[in-house]
């Protein structure tokens, strides 16, 4: 997962705000930060560098940079390494001038794509599939960028949601099945585009619409003018897991609040719990409480409280300033584990029943640490539910998911999970459930992780066991 | 405020752990933190630095210093200039050897102290009061160390929970009121000082008791030892401000849950707001939505949510990415202000009737903004309920508190606050409700903030205008 | 100017020792610096950075660093600005597997090749001329990498000594006409290939041979493998200023000690001086001592000393502390000037005749800043003598020489030169006489900056004006 | 050794000329650097930190501080470890106001001063002798500071440089020995105070005088004011290793050059060397040349070569990129030792016979690495010769000198230091041929470190042989 961001203006300098919009989008990617503009002489140029927004950007040198466009990008660390030379946005100059392109998603047929340009000549500087949009490109010499990007993303097969600098203006492209959301933002003259429409509020920007499947959009001095990519989608495949997680609370994909399906999401949970005789609310009457994983469940938390009517409760404390890398894996640390970021209260649980809300369940490590945690602060029942199906299948557009062997619930059972896990009990949100939630039709959503329905069926990414690049 | 944090175990290496202690009381102070220890040579020895914990220590290098006793500081950044000499553990030799002192507190006799000790030829080289104690304790050099500390501590008047590193072992002390909370922790054979409980859990100990009010308990290879100072206190004046802001919520302060304490808060608050006939409870209905600042108002929302039955909302999202000294105070960035870390949901507010639950109002800056930002999200109505009482008086016994004329309510009416951040109603909790909902008497607690009822009457910090040092 | 390492061992990690052979060829370049190797899964890695060696990489990460292969390079930092993109080797993956180049010089058919890359697809990632040769590699699928590389410099005209790892292993190429230095060390089984000789004493390596002319040498398991450039050349055109000022003076280029050369530039020039009248020599006697422009004068300045029998004193003295970063640009600093680096003896100069030998004299800066410095010490007389030609043309082939204007020496006289320095009397040595110091034959020397005899005649680089690149 | 620098000014900013000053000090201490002055609130202020000058301070901030009087202290890193507590000036606020020391040099009755002071109650907060002057000054309450000041420069003993700052301006003091040198510059009506001359060179002040031996000058509105301390000397003690090796080379002390010192001393030690029938200019000849260690051999190689006859040669290179941190201490780098920093000419070496100055030999550590490498040149042959005499003693006056088992001169004969270093001959300059190269009278100087000849007869150091601390 990535984020992106650009800014066309007629009159600003908007180098600055790229940049507090990357912050906005911060948590769509922590290894690497990059903005990208092109210079009076018509050249490309990028900042960029390793880790946080702040970290990896100067600030102050881009708020100098005198320049009225120009795109940015977050990256995810994914497995592989990270490098510099993997950081967003890949710039280049070539026969028609210059080019910079920030990704979010995953190329599907690049292995093809790939030795095709290798044996026309390209070379790949990153591990990155976004270099080949950009072979593709300059593959047309002949052409105007725009017909020449336009000729490149017909090529491409997969997730892509692209924010691209060309002499001609931004351009804000989307795959024609939508896996990665991708939306248009508004400020007096100025326009902007983001990952999530949670950037604009930084920026004192307002949601215009979002990018549309198949939408090619080139923002210049002449104002908004949409292609349309030659669609080879039937239906949607928006992620449906942006709204479980990925997303920022207070963004809106497609017209739907995320907050707003995740609440959903934890009032459907427990009326499920309800309803099956689940002991939390059968015999044995209702729990004390309702807590959550923070800040990952506190959404669907506050929907499980609501609708179940048991008290919600800020049980689990998380604190807040051990971050990435703040702490040294000594020997200490190591046995100390999540404890040091993550502390459930010992009076609020011990000789209590609850209930702990996540959003989802991948590997369960994390889950299980604290499950363990809470126990020894004498909790009487602890009753994990999630509110997401279980994660079966690894995703090949864009999220880094472990393999199928790493997925807790590809191989096991609820109640080996359950017991692994240390939990009494263990219950998820069905797919029917959570895409009621989302609030949109079941075939505008992709659903993988969860079904294993890819979009071009049992796809393999084939990765190197020791360098992870596909 | 700052944050204190003791080690001493018979057999382990500790240095570390006072480490990861103090990055559990980093909410207690963020400008410089330190950690001492006697070396071999039967010196003491210090680390110290600016910045978080983790900017100002090598984790690394305390992991590998092999010592069984340490202590550890916390410091607030406060008026007068952050300065490296002021980090402490404050640590000297002195005729019987080492010390080292972390102070929590302020002590309000130090200007008469450190005149007497100036004409005795004491020099101060920070501008902390906690350099007098060690001057106290060396002005007395024929005494055994921990008998020189006893007789200094009789001389000092107002706020002090300390962790002292002695050849003796580790003392911890409190002053004879109980100002600051202070407490004792066991894991396995080792004993540890804590500031707040909620440090215990990080490292995997438990919460043994309070040190009491007048407490000086020494720990050593003859285990616990404790002494009382000549108690001059008639009744207790533990501050109250603790359980509504400074102190962690999953913390235990002399048998009382500070969550506990903030939930009842924000019950009684809702029970006020609905018992006066107030319009979000009235005629027009109750709220649409609790909304709350995040993190400070959360505990608090949670209470007057459940109580006034009126749905709990994340509405307000904070962007954890955005530290302290992240961003470059630009030209833009101060345009944009608080949005770049606070960001109401547009989606949750436009259209809605919303109560915003703070813990408390001091100046009012940051509350006046979150609201504005709520207007432009065109929300219908934004009632601000704070889970305290007004602040009207500044602290003299450790915290950082503004003087009289920036407190928002040292002069204005309630209708005045409201109208000058822009809410459509304002109200508070009275201080006895506020006494009720911590469960302690009014007697054991300070509220001299709250209503100018300070200890020694109303005493004045005389402080230079210029440099902020008193 | 760059510098180029690369090292091939059987049996031994070279990681580190790529490392260390930069830091012996940081003189060559201080702006980025960067090593790159192929991993066990057959791709290309590289770390780098700007920078010196130590800041750009981490040597503990590469002294762990499980490889027998590695090339390094250090650069220069040139017009156009300073980017991470352009710091070297330059890596990617092709049709073909993994290649890594790192090249010191200049190619000067870059316009026409770019071209001719571009409008077969190519693009371009950085502004440095090292990516047409990958592209060229690249753009020939079929072949074998080492054909495809031969092929390649074929078509490219200028100088380079590169360094390139390939899966076949560790190539030194050099260009027909030989601008650049580039030699062949070894230690045990291990070789190693660098821009001078002086960076195999650092490791412990000796040196075997210069790679010749028109020399494409591959080193891997089976030893050596000799291959040749279809030559253009009639004659060499080695760099006459590497013996000047480029080179360390404890190398050897050609055979040619370059600590010998400067000292045999110092004495002609002594002779020169003394021989056409000069007052130093002449009726007014000698002059008092030779002094020297630490580092760059000093080698010449013992032989003009040796020469003349005039004492040798190091009379200004070079502070050691005083790096490139260290200075922030105030006022006062701006006021102060080169005097923060440089310090003439007063107690030297003062009523004191003085010679003051540099290496070469270029802009004329530096030595008009320290000359009026001599004379606020109330010097005598003050001579400047340049073991060099004036300089008066710019350089194709690999260094940042100021564009014509900008040369002191292209259109003043000496007398005028000398004027507006300050110095009593300036003189320069002869080409002939620089030649003959070399020891190497004139048609085996480039001495365009000098004479304007270019390989390709008055070529013209045309640089942006305002970004620099070509 | 450290390094003090005091800028007093009626209208300049002089906190940056101050931190300029400190960078011409550099050489005299790296281990950490800091400048104090005065706020308008009558306190002292400090910026100090660990490493170099441009590391340790923040030349911005400093250049914006509005102070027209400041003093720096770098420190020269010792036995004990550094920390930030030992770093200077050492400021306090006392009961006659704000009082900073910068101090270089060494008190030997400080166990005495300690004992003392500590009994009346005085606290040490650093390891640093400067302390007990401080709290000298404090232990006179009722004294105006300089009365206090003069007074307490009565009590101590040993060597002390100072520049002190007091609300009454800015004071110099030398003890009555004159063991470290101090000088007084000037530069329009500002006056400046520095360890060295070379200093003034810097910000381009002029020298006016030495601050004599017992003398305190007060530098303030009123012009200088000049005091004596109760001279209890009978005699001068400058050090004569500043001569030799501490200064640098174009600082003039007690009106001595001692750039013209050390050449000198290298003039004295070829007439021995020929003088005795030593093999290089006995029946053998003279050597080929004289080679030096850079840069402490240096100014003495210049004049052994000029008295000898015998061509000088820059034979062994120094990398100047390899500074003090930048190497980890790998395996590889262990191997490879000082040949990392300096690399001996292997063109000029090989086959020859060479003399190598150097201005010292301390323990003989370096001498025998770079002589061992000069035998893998193939040098024909090698004689060393240090321009100073043998060092038998430790100092006990602010030099870092090891204990005696560790001189190498303390317990060998020239013959065996000779073979253990693996030179074919070596020779020392006597030490009354050292006195006359100098040019004082020997009553003016302490020879200590060669002869044992100590102010107080044979004192002890007792340091802790685990911390290091006295």
């Amino acid at each position: 997962m990535c984020g992106v961001f650009g800014a066309y203006s007629k009159t600003d300098c908007v180098a600055e705000e790229v940049y507090l919009g990357l912050m906005a989008l911060q948590h769509r990617g922590q290894e690497s930060a990059g903005v990208a503009w092109i210079d009076g002489c018509g050249r490309v140029n990028v900042a960029k560098g390793m880790g946080l927004v702040h970290e990896a950007l100067d600030q102050d040198s881009l708020s100098k940079t005198n320049v009225t466009s120009a795109i940015g990008h977050v990256r995810y660390s994914t497995a592989g390494g990270s490098m510099i030379q993997n950081a967003q946005p890949i710039c280049a100059n070539y026969a028609q001038g210059p080019v910079a392109i920030a990704h979010n998603g995953n190329l599907t047929n690049l292995s093809d794509l790939r030795s095709s340009l290798e044996n026309k000549g390209a070379i790949f500087q990153s591990t990155s599939d976004t270099e080949a949009i950009l072979h593709l490109v300059a593959h047309q010499p002949d052409k105007r960028p725009l017909d020449a990007l336009l000729g490149a993303l017909e090529r491409v097969r997969g997730a892509f949601s692209l924010v691209v600098l060309l002499e001609d203006g931004v351009v804000a492209a989307r795959d024609p099945w939508g896996f990665r959301p991708l939306v248009l933002g508004k400020r007096d003259g100025n326009y902007y585009i983001s990952s999530e429409s949670c950037a604009f509020s930084l920026i004192g920007a307002t949601l215009v619409r979002d990018i549309e499947p198949g939408e090619v959009l080139l923002i210049n001095e002449n104002g908004l003018t949409s292609y349309r990519l030659d669609s080879k989608a039937d239906r949607g495949w928006l992620c449906s897991f942006e709204f479980v997680y990925l997303a920022r609370p207070d963004s809106v994909i497609e017209g739907k609040s995320v907050y707003k399906a995740r609440q959903e999401m934890g009032r459907k949970l427990a009326r499920d719990a309800g309803g099956e005789g689940c002991h939390v609310k059968g015999d044995s009457g209702a729990a004390d409480f309702v807590a959550y994983l923070p800040d990952s469940g506190t959404t669907a938390a506050i929907g499980y409280a609501e609708e179940s009517g048991i008290p919600f409760a800020a049980a689990v404390v998380r604190n807040r300033y051990v971050g990435r890398t703040f702490i040294q894996p000594t020997q200490r640390v190591r046995e100390l584990g999540v404890r040091i970021k993550l502390s459930p209260s010992q009076d609020l649980f011990a000789g209590h029943r609850a209930i702990l809300v996540d959003d989802s369940l991948v590997r369960g490590t994390t889950a299980g640490l604290v499950v363990s945690m809470i126990r020894e602060c004498n909790a009487k029942e602890l009753h994990l539910r999630i509110s997401s199906p279980p994660v079966r299948y690894p995703c090949y557009y864009g999220i880094d998911t472990p393999s199928r062997g790493d997925l807790a619930a590809a191989k096991q059972s609820l109640d080996d999970i359950a017991a692994s896990i240390g939990a009494d009990s263990l219950s998820y949100l069905s797919k029917d459930e959570m895409i009621e939630a989302i609030g949109l039709p079941g075939d505008r959503l992709c659903t993988a992780c969860f079904d294993g329905c890819y979009l071009d069926g049992p796809a393999k990414r084939m990765a190197c066991a020791s360098c992870g690049n596909s």
